[in-house]
C-alpha cells in the first residue's frame, strides 16, 4: 500500500486549541511536518467554534459523519454544513482523496497520550503500536461502531487515529501538551514515510487495547448533577475499576460505588466536555491485540 | 462592629461551577453555613450564563459594579441588568444591607486556595489572615482599586472576599476543590461568628500578601497568540520570577525572558478565561501587611 495524502486536522472542537496552534505552527513551518513520499494538507475542523471558544456551534462536528448524517438533504445547523464540506475536502467517505487522517484534540481528564481508533484494522492497529513504542505511557482507545456505524471525522479514512491529549483546560494553551501531540503527529508521518519506501516497521507483537463498552452518567434529579466523580477516582484514567468500588460522592455525602460484576477501565472521567450530557465518564474492557496478521 | 447579614455568592462566572454546586448543596443542606448571630444569604450571580455554561452572556458581570457602571442609565447588556439587580439585592454599595460577601471562583491556574481582597482593611485583612491559618498553602492576594474604583461584586461591601480555588477546567466540577471552598467559606463564617460573639479570633500579627501589579499578554500578532507561557513557569504561580527568567516560547522556538528589574510573583499564569483578552498573567509585588492597628 502506498500513502498519497494525509490530512492533519486541529480545531474539530473549537475550545481544543492545541491543534489549532499546531496548525499555525505547521503553516508557518512546513518542513516539520514534511515526508518526501507523500502530501500533508493541514485542515481547521470548525473555524467558527473556533473562534467563539466553544466546542462547537449547533451540534457536535465529531459526531456528523455517519454515512446517514452525510447523506442528509436536511442541513440547518453549521456543523451539518461544515461536515459535508469536510467530506468534499478530505474524502468522500467510502472513497477518499485522503488515504489517512490525524485528528487532533485535548482533554481535561488524565488522559495523558490517547490514540483513539475507530477502525482496528492491522494498518491502525501498527501504527498505533508504532507511536505508543515512542511515546512513554501512551495509551490506545479503541470505539467501536454502532449500528448507525461511526459518527467521527476519522472514519471519512479507514486509516488514522484521533489524539486526545491531556489534562488541559478548554481554551488554552500548555507547552507540555503541544509538544507531545507535536511528537505523536511527527510520529504518526514517520511511520507513513517508513511504510511508503517498503520498510515495515517493527511494532510490538501484541498491544493492549482500551475498548469502549458504556457511557456512565453523573447522579442526577431532574436534569441537574447532584454528585461529583468520587476523589478516589478523580483523575484515575485506565486504572481497573471493580466491584463495590467508589464511583460518585453526592450532595448528601452519601457514595455510589460501581455495581457491574465486570472488572472495567475508566477513560475520559470528569470530561468537562461531556458535562452538557450529564456524562461523568467511558467504561471500557482490556483487550490484546495482534499486530500481525492471522 | 456586629455583623447582620453575610451573602454568599457563586456563579458570578457560569462556567465555574464550584460555587454553583456548593449553593444547591447548602439550600438543601443549610445547617452547614448557618450561623446563630447573623443570617446568610445564598447568591446565584450569573444564571443565564451557568445555565449556557459560559463565562458571561454580553460583558464579565465581575467588572460591571464600578459606582459609574452601577449609576448608568444606559443598560443594555444583560450583566449590566444583573449587576443593576445584585446591587439592589446585596448593596446598594456605599450603604449595602449585608455586611460581608463571599464570591467563590475557580481558576485554571495553579492557584491553589486565593483569597482575594479588594478592600485591604483590617477587618478584611484579619479574616483573610484566620482562614489562611487554618488551609495550609493558602495564598492572599491583593487587587488595589484603580482610578475608577473596584469593578468586582465583592467591592459591593467594605467587608469579606473573593475566593479562586484551582486548578480546575471550566465546566467541571471536582471533590477537592468543592471541599477546599466549602472549609474556606465555613472558616469564614466562623470567623463572623467569633467576631459577634466579642471573642477577636488570634490571628498571625503579619501576613503575607501578593499585590497586584500589573497584566502581561500572551505574544501575538494581529491579535493572535504565538507564543505560550514557558515551560519553566507553568504552573509556578507565586513564585519568584527574576530579571531574565524564561517567560513565554514562540512558535518559531524562541524563549522571551522577563525584563523588569523588579522581582516579581506571577499568578493567574494560564488562566483560560483571560485568553479572551490574551492575557497570560498577573505580576503581583509580595509585601507583608500588618493584621494589628497603627
Amino acid at each position: 500500500m502506498q500513502i498519497r495524502n494525509v490530512a492533519i486536522v486541529g480545531g474539530t472542537h473549537g475550545n481544543e486549541l492545541t491543534g489549532v496552534y499546531l496548525l499555525r505552527r505547521w503553516a508557518a513551518y512546513p518542513d516539520a511536518i514534511s515526508r518526501s513520499s507523500f502530501k500533508t494538507n493541514l485542515l481547521l475542523g470548525n473555524p467558527k467554534a473556533v473562534e467563539q471558544n466553544r466546542r462547537f456551534i449547533d451540534e457536535d462536528l465529531n459526531r456528523c459523519f455517519t454515512m446517514k448524517s452525510l447523506a442528509s438533504t436536511d442541513r440547518g445547523t453549521y456543523e451539518s454544513l461544515r461536515s459535508f464540506y469536510l467530506n468534499q475536502i478530505i474524502g468522500p467517505k467510502g472513497a477518499p482523496k485522503h488515504d489517512v487522517i490525524f485528528d487532533m484534540h485535548t482533554s481535561t481528564s488524565n488522559c495523558g497520550v490517547m490514540l483513539i481508533l475507530m477502525d482496528k484494522n492491522l494498518f491502525n492497529l501498527r501504527l498505533a503500536a508504532y507511536i505508543q513504542n515512542r511515546i512513554s505511557g501512551a495509551k490506545i482507545h479503541y470505539i467501536p461502531p454502532t449500528q448507525e456505524g461511526q459518527p467521527y471525522l476519522n472514519s471519512i479514512c479507514p486509516y488514522g487515529l484521533a489524539m486526545e491529549i491531556g489534562p488541559i483546560a478548554q481554551g488554552s494553551l500548555q507547552s507540555d501538551i503541544i509538544a507531545l501531540t507535536d511528537e505523536a503527529v511527527k510520529y504518526g508521518l514517520d511511520y507513513l514515510q517508513s511504510v511508503n519506501e517498503g520498510d515495515q516497521p517493527v511494532v510490538s507483537d501484541a498491544i493492549e487495547v482500551f475498548e469502549f463498552k458504556e457511557l456512565v452518567p453523573f447522579p442526577q434529579i431532574d436534569g441537574t448533577i447532584i454528585g461529583t466523580i468520587h476523589r478516589s477516582l478523580q483523575g484515575r484514567d485506565y486504572e481497573a475499576l471493580h466491584h463495590g468500588d467508589p464511583m460518585f460522592e453526592n450532595l448528601d455525602g452519601s457514595v455510589l460505588h460501581y455495581e457491574g460484576q465486570e472488572t472495567v477501565y475508566p477513560v475520559f472521567i470528569n470530561e468537562a466536555a461531556y458535562y452538557y450530557k450529564n456524562l461523568a465518564m467511558s467504561l471500557c474492557l482490556k483487550k490484546t491485540l495482534l499486530t500481525t496478521e492471522g
